[in-house]
């Protein structure tokens, strides 16, 4: 493949976990040249064999890089993006942290000068992690934060952007802070709310996991990530997360407060003749209040391409769980001309049928619908 | 289709919403004779037309039910049983509803009769409601609790159970006090921290949103559901959603509490030579408590047909979004003779490129990884 325009022709990537390793193969794929270093050379040893690039050599003026990539943990990169900097004073410096401000604050701390330094952040992760798990295509088609300070030249800024770009990723351009606050919202504080409601399930009954749904899956799933990162990088953003943590804790804290002011059985009383509304009273709102905030929330969450999440229906369709069930239904989807947005199976312990929702534009579900149908498929719309 | 032995044959359903619909379909589809009651008598017309039985005729004698389902929002549960074990001398009653205590608390202080009552909740729902989005289907595998009281008669119980049987489910047998406390832990809080952490995005500005991923996304889902229908859940079972509210509330604080005593910019001094790990100081573990004890409680949670989480592995396959893409894969995935657990399309906003996660058994990946790469498909393992 050709190198693109702007983007960095010989890259020095520092750090061959997961992530590393992933640039080191998507930027090979690219056109570029790799060379790897990793306090664990086992780790170098496997990101070659992936075909991720060639082992550093020890002499740094044989690398001769555009570009130093710092993907270490979060504890380290202060010091080795400074390093990076004294060694290859013609390279500019980027690094992978899931944190920005902090790093930049401890860089100025030490008083070297930053213009070829512009942090950046793909969007982009495992449940797994070390070189073995990388991929190339880990970040296509995901945001990739570049957090330029008031100090990176207009250069080393184009250089990080086109860097990015060749990985597969989109750009999104924000301040360090700016960037901090928003991770805070949109993945640090759900890893924690997840873990807080899985870490709930330890005290449970067998049989009271088997009432388990779907719900509590999705909302789990996060939970089971690396615990030793995550401990790094909620130390990093501390600020901008506690923050957040403490305005969740209230809003629960709020929510369990109305409810411990309820009367016993109160709700019984409301509607003898089957009315079905909850009084507007004042509980009720404060209980309300929360949850429409949440589905207001929610609907602001873009979805693929940037589409608006209402821009979608779900298709509901029953199928065995025969190997070859699936395969037949996206045939018939695929004949149908339709395109699917997103599918969901539904896990259904103890038995063999399975509910499959496809996610469609809405414009195309009823053709899709009369489609499936006649095709003998068990749909609902 | 043939009655199951022991099934009720003739069912009075009152409230014929998407639950009751659902009801009326399955209960027909599973042979028996559907009589269907609302004080909305449009839904009557609708379920009818549907087929999920007949409107039932004013005559009470003329119906002469084995058992009378109740489905009617939470707020007139109580009453509308309690009418119906006077209407109905000889039938079974059962109900529907999220929360069982509250609703037997008040048939008590009624102080009628209630050896022919059973409560019985089917874990099955929809961010969907009103009688169109009822299915035959939408109780097929999924976990039913039936909730005797020590008054209930044995021949009771049993009628409701082989009831949710003909629904397609299979009976979690719980007291209704150990029923309120489980779908607390499993349902509702997870229900309230979702809608928390989506209504923190209020206040996010749209490119700081773009940086979400599919974390965030799993995380909220569910924030997008009936704020009504919610309202009135968390208002019958206040008790033990409050508590362990209060419980997620102070372990949420305390995280917060944590990351506020950290010193500024602390992070980065510790590991100079490029070390990587935070020193076990008292803050790291502080934080890495609840997050290890996440891991351990999503562990907890059985998977479809009762396997473990741990069971499974993922199989991330890279794919064009052109129609029939996928069609193309699950045809592969087919004749390679693999049965997949779960799927999932990653959303890549501004891309044409997908990621396909592809949940089987450990022991099948292996097998499926050489046959899908030998299909030429673009395969990470």
């Amino acid at each position: 493949m050709q190198l693109r325009l702007g983007a960095p022709r010989r890259v020095l990537v520092i750090g061959a976990g997961l992530i590393g390793t992933s640039v080191g193969l998507a930027l090979t794929r690219g056109g570029a040249e790799v060379f790897l270093e990793d306090a664990d050379s086992g780790n170098v040893r496997t990101a070659v064999s992936l075909g991720a690039g060639r082992a550093a050599p020890s002499d740094d003026a044989e690398i001769r890089p555009d570009l130093v990539v710092v993907g270490v943990p979060p504890v380290a990169l202060a010091a080795v993006i400074a390093t990076a900097l004294e060694r290859f004073p013609d390279a500019v410096v980027s690094d992978l942290g899931s944190v920005k401000e902090a790093v930049l604050a401890e860089l100025r701390r030490r008083g070297i000068a930053l213009e070829r330094y512009v942090g950046s952040h793909p969007m982009a992760g495992s449940e797994q992690s070390g070189p073995l798990a990388g991929r190339a295509d880990l970040f296509e088609g995901r945001a990739w934060a570049v957090t330029p300070h008031d100090g990176s030249t207009p250069e080393a800024v184009s250089v990080v952007e086109e860097f990015a770009r060749t990985c597969g990723a989109f750009v999104v351009s924000l301040t360090p802070a700016r960037h901090d606050g928003a991770v805070a919202l949109v993945s640090h504080v759900p890893q924690v709310a997840s873990s807080v409601v899985a870490g709930l399930l330890i005290g449970a009954e067998e049989d009271d996991l088997r009432l388990a749904g779907q719900g509590l899956r999705d909302v789990t799933r996060i939970a089971s990530s690396d615990t030793e990162l995550w401990t790094q990088i909620l130390t990093a953003n501390a600020g901008p997360v506690a923050k957040l943590l403490h305005e969740a804790s209230e809003r629960l804290r709020d929510v369990a407060l109305t409810l411990d002011k309820l009367p016993a059985g109160e709700h019984a009383e409301t509607a003898p003749g089957g009315g079905v509304s909850v009084a507007a009273d004042r509980p009720g709102e404060d209980l309300r209040a929360p949850l429409a905030q949440g589905v207001t929330g929610v609907h602001r969450l873009p979805g693929k391409h940037g589409a608006r999440v209402e821009d979608f229906v779900q298709v509901p369709i029953l199928l065995s769980d025969r190997p070859g069930e699936l395969a037949r239904l996206f045939a018939d989807v695929g004949e149908a001309g339709v395109n699917i947005e997103d599918v969901r199976i539904d896990h259904s312990p103890g038995t063999p049928a399975g509910l499959v929702e496809l996610s469609v534009r809405a414009d195309t579900a009823e053709g899709l619908l009369h489609a499936l149908a006649a095709r003998g498929w068990v749909v609902h719309g």
